[in-house]
Parts: structure tokens; sequence; C-alpha cells
């Protein structure tokens, strides 16, 4: 998918909300437990909850992967279940020596055939190039994450006076234009939002920690969006366990109407 | 494995060699093709030709899950069949928030039973500690890499004039003790392999980049030895495709037996 495919979208649905497909089979409903991919089975009634009110899911990686096998099979069956027009994210936050990255690459573009895969950056740019061979495929990439942990390393201090996160953000516009590349920016850093903004206007900005990690929709809407709105929000725990019951997924969808309604709102406030 | 359990492996191999399973269906000698798990029977075949010269096997992730659910049986077949006196290392570069971390760690040390997996710094501590949980299992920091874009950010300098990757050595030693945790230092960092173990006397440093990569084995031998040894020095691809015939085993056996040989005489005389 494309910037501007993207971009109709949010148009279209009047929402930048992703839904975080971070199934966790010792949290869903009891009664899910004995079909015969309940993880699979879940995602499915939470995609067709949700899909109305979203653009994008992300499946975090590490919930497929805790069950080997078995959530490979789950997690390439959801990816084929999600809505072409929705834009998926593979949230598996790699990063290796280039000919391993090539691999990742293969692995969650062409195996899985995600529309973008979020990147760490210690190692650099031949880490993250390979990345960009695909056409209309993604890099997602971790800026400043909105964990406790994001301060210490992404907010020491360089002999330039910049923020490591800055720098990351500085010399990554070199790799990849905007329609190649966006960036982790958390939710919980509402008071940075705003200057990385500026430091990239065009890039679309990944933002998790909406919700149970405290991040404000609306703080951080004002001062991310951009003319093409630019944000994609995630939310997954207060969505996709809104209730533990038969009625999961109902209580999903009234979450994400509740959020979509008030992305509407923003949207029109913000993004002219 | 705990530390001295390590170190007794390297006594009585006189080896700190580990063997790279970096292992890519499309390398691999054509007669295998026809068996039903070709990946797997290579690395069996490899390991029963490299296991009296070698004291670990690191297999990269990466060349596992590009293949999807199929290429994590291959994976899990082969941590079987690793003998359990031998060092596993999960080269997988991961690290999230906390609670997805913690999935992280049980998929490779409950589901896939390593002893140790490869974790990136840039999100900080809260994404490292959740693989402290495991007893006798290791973290295996990222520290300073051996690929080309080590330079763009664990070169940069802070504003006290340490380099990042100084910085993430020196937070992270309050995360963990010896005993719990080593780094990830590239064979291609010769000149600065001295200073790192001078930062960190009592660590095992994973050091990458010997063979293909360019490292020297004596040179980063002679500055980053320690009273226990303290290097677990990896080589891949100049061992498991020593030659892409029939006869691959038993060239693998040669260069790992070439390496071995090497090590015996460096271990005498630069771990005393």
């Amino acid at each position: 998918m494309n910037r501007q495919q993207l971009f109709e979208q949010i148009k279209k649905k009047k929402s930048y909300l992703c839904v975080g497909l971070d199934t966790d089979i010792e949290k869903i409903p009891q009664h899910l437990l004995k079909t015969a991919d309940p993880v699979y089975e879940f995602n499915k009634q939470i995609i067709d909850a949700t899909k109305e009110f979203c653009i994008a899911y992300k499946p975090n990686i590490a919930f497929y992967e805790s069950r080997g096998a078995v959530g490979w099979e789950s997690l390439r069956k959801t990816l084929e279940y999600i809505p072409k027009e929705c834009f998926t994210i593979a949230d598996a936050k790699r990063g290796d020596i280039g000919n391993t990255s090539s691999l990742y690459a293969k692995a969650f573009f062409k195996t899985l055939n995600f529309d973008s895969i979020t990147v760490a950056p210690y190692m650099g740019e031949d880490s993250v190039k390979p990345f960009f061979e695909y056409e209309d495929k993604w890099v997602i990439l971790l800026i400043h994450t909105s964990n406790k942990g994001s301060e210490d390393f992404q907010l020491l201090q360089t002999r330039e006076g910049k923020f490591l996160y800055e720098e990351v953000l500085f010399a990554s516009q070199f790799w990849a234009t905007p329609d190649q590349m966006m960036y982790v920016v958390g939710a919980t850093h509402e008071e940075k939002m705003g200057s990385i903004r500026m430091l990239a206007p065009n890039h679309f900005f990944l933002v998790p920690g909406v919700g149970v990690q405290g991040g404000d929709l609306e703080a951080i809407s004002k001062v991310g969006m951009s003319e093409q709105c630019g944000l994609i929000v995630n939310s997954a725990r207060s969505i996709i366990y809104a209730s533990s019951k038969e009625d999961f997924a109902q209580e999903a969808r009234k979450e994400a109407l509740k959020l979509q309604t008030q992305m509407d709102k923003l949207l029109s406030e913000y993004c002219r």
C-alpha cells in the first residue's frame, strides 16, 4: 500500500486507528479454546467487529512466536483474513546485519505479505536498507518508544546537543523517503511529539501508548498531525480485551467506535 | 548453562568456537533437497561434524523465520539435536516493551529451550529485564556490532565524551551480573576490543565477524580474552558453506578443526 492509498483510507473511514492484535491465548475468552485455532478465531472476530472503524492492524509478533510453529500458522491465517484495504504492520522490531535483514524482509513482506515492519535502529543503515527493496512496503523505524526504558538511551544527549532519537531521525531521512519509511513515536511523549513533527513534516508516525499505557489521543493529535494526517494510532489491550466473555467482539467494536468518533472530530479540527 | 559450566567446556574442548547455523535453503547442497526437512538434515550433519571442536551453536533466527511455520519446525528439531553440553544462542536481536519481551523470553527460553538470546538495547532497561527471569539463561546484549552500520549510532559521542556503545555498556551493568549477561562485540573492532574488555572485565563477549566479515582471530583474542577466556567467537559461512557438495560436512569439520587448533594455541597463550 502506498502513502496516497493510506491517506484515502483515513479520509474514507474518518479514522487513523490501528488495532493491535496482541492476542494472548491466556487472555482470550474461554469458549474459544475449544475451536481448532483459538488465536485465529479470536482475531477473525475482532477483525470483523472493528474493520469498519480502523485503517490498520498490527499483530505483535512475540505473541505468535511464543507459540512456535502453531503461532506462525495463526499469524499467517490472520494476515490472509485482514481486508486488503487495511494497512498491516508486523510489529517485530527486527534489525540485523545486511544479509540477515534481507531474510527478515522476506519473512514479513513475502512469506507473510505484511505492508510494513517495525525495525530497531541500533545497528545502523545497512541493517535497515534491505527492507526498502520491496515496492510499496514500509519500514517503521523506532525513534522514541512509549515505554519507561525509552529514557535510558533515546534521551542521551550527543556532543551536538541533540537527543539520540533526534540523531536517528536526522540520519535515517537520508536512507529513504516518506513514501517508504514511517517512525514510531510513543503517545507517552506528548511534550516531544510537536518537535518531532517539525523535524519530519511528511512522515507517518505509528503511535503506540494510547490507552493502557496512558497516552492522550487529543493531545498527541493536536501536536502530531500533518496535512495528510500523518498518524496511525495503535490501541491493543483496551480494544481486544474490552470484555473477557462471549461478548468480546461487540465490546471491542464499541471501543473501536468510541476511538473512531473521537478521531473523526480530531481530523476535522487538526487535519486541514 | 551457567558461567562455570561454560568455562569447563572451553577448557575441556580447548575451544571457544561457536558455529553459526545460518542455514539458507538456497545455499545447501542439492542432494539434501530431496530429504523431508533439508534444513534440519543439513544442520544435523553440520552438528555431528563440528561438535567435537566447538562449544556453542548459534542459529540466526531470520533464516528459519523466513520460511514460516516450516522453518520453526526445522529450528525446534535442530535445538533438540544439539548436544546438551553445547551452549545455544538464539541470534534474534529482539527487544520490545516489557510484556512483549516476556513473550519473546518465553518463545526462546521455554518453547525452544535456548540457553541465551541476543537482544537490542535501544528500548532500554525494561525491554531487557524480562529475559533475566529464567535461571541459567542469558541475555547477550548488542554493544558494538560487526557491520558497517555499527558506526552510524554506536559511535555517536555523548556530552560526557563517551561513545553510545560505552553508555550502553555502563548502564547495562546495573541490570544484571556477568552470570546472566554477555555482550556482542564485533571482531571487526579489534582496536576497541581492549578498552571494552577493561570496562567489562568479567563478562563473556560473543564475537561475530571473524571469517567472511574480515575480523582477525588472533588480534581479538590477544586483547579480548579474560581469565575465564570470556570469548565466544562465532563463525558461520566459512564453516557451514566450506563446500557446496556432498562433502560439505567433512569440509565443515576441517574448517572447525582449523579454528579450534588456533584457539587451543591462543588459549594457552592469553588465558592463564
